[in-house]
């Protein structure tokens, strides 16, 4: 039998219902590989040992007595520090929140707890989630477990890094304009942002609410269809979240994509993407082929109009939360952070309000041109070789603003559209990076993403590769 | 049996359901009053004789048949100029639009159509339903038929003084700040303001779209109930919809209030209202603790700051739909109307982001402290007696705007807080002006405020009471 850090989610989760593991052992595995190989990539904030032990006990008790443990049960995780649970610190990846105490629990987190998984503590992020590259300037950089010169993308960074480097088989992400899609592809995992609404945001530090959203990041697509199935939702105390048809989003993985067509835009990130990003995107349309999938050529609207759009809607958003801090602390938010935050207060409300109005009607526009009678569209996640750290924190300021604008300049629109979208590892760039594609639905196709996902990686094993700096401890 | 035009909306409908009356008689003869009463009160828009009798004349054939004629079958109504039907002028009470034709359908108008309802014709309101007086630059002054040197109320003049003068048995209406209720209570109808989200906006010109409701003005609260029945419920076409429990709001009026709480808020309006209409209030308190209602005394949060985050929502959204028009034909706009949209251009994003991420807190504050553990709160409509045209439009600017701000202190939070409100006549004022009392709801309370609101009636004449300049023609 594999090593208990090498079984996915949905394997340790079975694994332990069925009695091969106990959930005291994963536990014990996961808790001291967070404590040894955390450090390294930046990756972890909190870890409470003794409660994640305990738990782990007490649902190995729960399964000897025959009891129902749940579609997660005993299996640890641990997730993005923006998630509150009541009486945990919860940063934000900030310096301002380094002591804040919540005194709710986030609905997700909820709903894993009822679905038996266990949560040994929070993860690292950029601060107030504001970087797609992972730049703290407070906990330190994201590092890629690939490569520690390279950032292991943001916001989400811990995220991604700990279930690359198999520290959890998965972790919660948030999603504003790419926070889990960033992480997910330059760590070579899997990631889910759903379409917004889907999953409830109560209890989550806002970003900037009307584009928020929260993922999985695991392994597999199965791993991640698993913990869609039990966080997407209705909530009462969220009133954006919106009943989806679907709530078994496992059962749908058959491995064939025959009837589904794919899109692929011309124009766009084609004319300015790396050629060996493109070469890999290539590659994976072939597969998704081989699996039956049918693939078409497609155009977009004005990508650049999109971008600013979400831009406006972005910073103004942020900058009404960030408004008194700034005033009074804003020596204790990092230079890139700050940077990105203050263009929302020059903005006038009229701009805000058209920027939401036209939202329903791009949306539309992108489904009808990118989309057309397609089931989704294909799109690199980045569409450049993940960029290392120094590229995106050293030189000319305005420098450092391109590359990291490169970072998002496939992902940050999605956010704006509102739709679902799952990153899938496929491939490597010539500097030993992971790559991805994103696989971009209608409202609430998380359904068919998914099993295009699952198609794939039933054809090939970039998700299942080893980053060289993880091994045995 | 009585002149045609006495009868109420549902006493029409049941009247020509049983063959008491014909459909075609009931409409000749609120054609006659249109034609003949409506300009007098600047009423009418646009009335289509010929499409009405012939459409009349079909559902009294389609009853003939034995066919099911609807809930509202042959019932001859007009509604506010704001609600777009495919093919027919649509002003928005303005200038600029004074020639648009919409290619598409309000959502209400549909469902009234599908209930059998005859659509006559569109009825006056204010300048892009920007004037709670009923204020109209190029298309006259909405005039009350209770005194012609009085408004009828805005911005759905046309609506309160058709339903008042029995030219309709009853009009849709818009309330953005007051629109419903404003008319409703100057004119002596009865006016319901849904919870927004409950009546769908598609298809209807927009105003400030997060402040936007769209209800009926009717002589009864019973009539009123009718209508909602019809319109009330999700749209695919209006996002903003939500599922309400309730869809036959009529069956709940029992006449009875045993059981119910109302809650009167001390200080607020009370420290500032004409002393005439808190002894109105309080008579009308009487009559409802009579039928059962148990009376309490709560209090209300700060209500000047949620008037000016109202006012913050409302300037910016307008400002944003009117920006181009403004820009181009500055000149096209009545002086009163463009003052008010003019101070959302000078407001910044984070104001308005601000306004909009308090709006639950507030609305849960405000439940909290004014209604506490009680059904409805009760609040007058306006807290003063009708003012006269000359005082709404003559003088210093600053002193009509003090004018027209009175006109609105009860009604604009309650937009705010996206509650519902039903607007009861409840007496007269020394100026011989009708007044009325709101019921405000918990969000989709519409069953027990109209419940209330019957009860009410079934023990005061006030709504049935006929302006003297009304009579026969």
């Amino acid at each position: 039998m594999s090593a208990l850090h090498d079984l996915g989610l949905v394997e340790t989760a079975d694994a332990i219902a069925q009695g091969a593991i106990t959930s005291e052992a994963a536990t014990a595995s996961a808790l001291h590989r967070l404590e040894a190989l955390g450090p390294r990539y930046h990756a972890v904030m909190l870890i409470d040992r003794d409660g994640a032990l305990e738990a782990a006990r007490a649902v190995d008790l729960a399964r000897a007595r025959g009891e129902d443990i749940g579609p997660l049960g005993g299996v640890p995780l641990a997730h993005k520090d923006l998630l509150y649970r009541a009486g945990r610190v919860c940063t934000g990846g900030s310096l301002i929140r380094k002591d804040f105490v919540p005194d709710v629990t986030a609905s997700v987190l909820e709903r894993l707890d009822g679905a038996g998984a266990l949560d040994l503590g929070t993860l690292h992020l950029a601060e107030f989630a504001l970087s797609p590259t992972g730049f703290n300037a407070h906990y330190g950089h994201g590092r890629s477990p690939w490569n520690l010169d390279y950032g292991s993308g943001g916001s989400s960074s811990g995220s991604g890094a700990a279930v690359a480097a198999r520290l959890v088989s998965g972790a919660l992400g948030s999603d504003t304009g790419g926070s889990i899609r960033h992480p997910s592809a330059m760590c070579g995992v899997t990631g889910l942002k759903p379409t917004n609404g889907l999953v409830p945001l109560y209890g989550a530090m806002p970003m900037a609410p009307s584009l928020d959203t929260i993922g999985p990041l695991t392994r597999s697509v199965r791993d991640a269809a698993r913990m869609l199935s039990v966080i997407a939702g209705p909530d009462v105390r969220d009133a954006t979240t919106l009943a989806a048809p679907e709530r078994d989003y496992e059962s749908g993985l058959s491995g064939d994509l025959k009837g589904l067509t794919i899109a692929v835009p011309q124009g766009y990130y084609r004319t300015t993407a790396d050629g060996e990003i493109l070469a890999l995107m290539d590659d994976s349309l072939k597969v998704l082929k081989e699996a039956g999938a049918k693939v078409v050529e497609t155009t977009v609207p004005d990508m650049a109009l999109i971008n600013a759009l979400m831009q406006v809607v972005m910073t103004c958003e942020a900058a009404t939360l960030h408004r008194q801090w700034l005033e009074e602390r804003p020596g204790d938010y990092g230079a890139q952070v700050r940077a990105r935050i203050l263009p929302g207060f020059a903005l006038p409300a009229t701009r805000y309000v058209e920027a939401l109005m036209m939202r329903a009607k791009v949306a539309e526009d992108w489904l009808h041109r990118a989309m057309g009678g397609a089931d989704m569209v294909h799109i690199p996640t980045l569409p450049i070789a993940v960029p290392s750290i120094a590229e995106t924190t050293q030189g000319a300021p305005e420098d450092v603003a391109v590359a990291i604008a490169r970072v998002t300049h496939c992902t940050r629109a999605i956010n704006y559209l509102g739709l679902p979208s799952l990153s899938v590892p496929c491939g490597f760039t010539a500097n030993g990076l992971p790559a991805a594609f994103q696989l971009v639905g209608r409202p609430f196709g998380e359904p068919v993403l998914l099993r295009a996902g699952d198609a794939y990686q039933r054809r090939t094993d970039f998700h299942l590769r080893v980053p060289p700096d993880c091994g045995p401890i």
